[in-house]
């Protein structure tokens, strides 16, 4: 299916008790304090016009890193992605969580309408 | 000291074996193949003006993600970032290697001349 897609987020993930001290840090890092976001387990602040910076509290686990790719179809960006050798593992509110080919976690997203518009998306036939 | 810094690359390391699986699908995942950069371990593409995307072969440990920042002047950065909670752990060409509060390890990176210009690096006094 046609289809865009852009690498739009860096998300830090950190336990609960990390938490704060980790949006203060990548906040005073950036220079712009990352906001408690609509999902109440995410902060973030937009860095530039096609980035974004999100921590979120993660349950369990040790802190990492993950990459969030925006698209205007989940469906056919994560049928395109599976095929390229990713797999999906999880569901969660409007985005598929894979893991790449070393196992890394990360994030299709269902971009707002109009978000990829003017930005380097990749545009796929 | 005055200077600036902006979150410019994402970077993915992995472990040498599954160094060209990751290569190929990253490049594949962004429509961006991933190029051999002057360092060798590392290989990356341009996703946007302000982001690059790289994948670094690890000589050891386990696959993770981690941030780059570039700035202008990597000492006062260290500075900065040291006074906010980070630690340097490692100095390695012309970045430093630093923990954030979390432990999770990041990069300062010096800028090339002119790279931050125009963009939306924050300006530190």
């Amino acid at each position: 299916m046609p289809h865009r897609s852009l690498v739009t987020a860096i998300v830090i993930d950190v336990p609960g008790p990390q938490l704060a001290d980790e949006v203060a840090f990548w906040g005073g890092a950036t220079g712009h304090q990352l906001a408690g976001l609509s999902h109440p387990e995410y902060h973030g602040a937009r860095l530039t016009p096609t980035l974004v910076l999100l921590v979120q509290e993660l349950g369990s686990g040790a802190p990492r890193v993950h990459i969030d790719i925006h698209t205007d179809d989940v469906a056919a960006e994560v049928a395109r992605l599976t095929a390229l050798g990713a797999e999906e593992v999880d569901r969660v509110h409007d985005w598929a969580v894979m893991r790449d080919p070393a196992g890394l976690p990360f994030c299709v997203v269902q971009a707002r309408p109009g978000e990829l518009d003017g930005t380097a998306a990749t545009a796929w036939p």
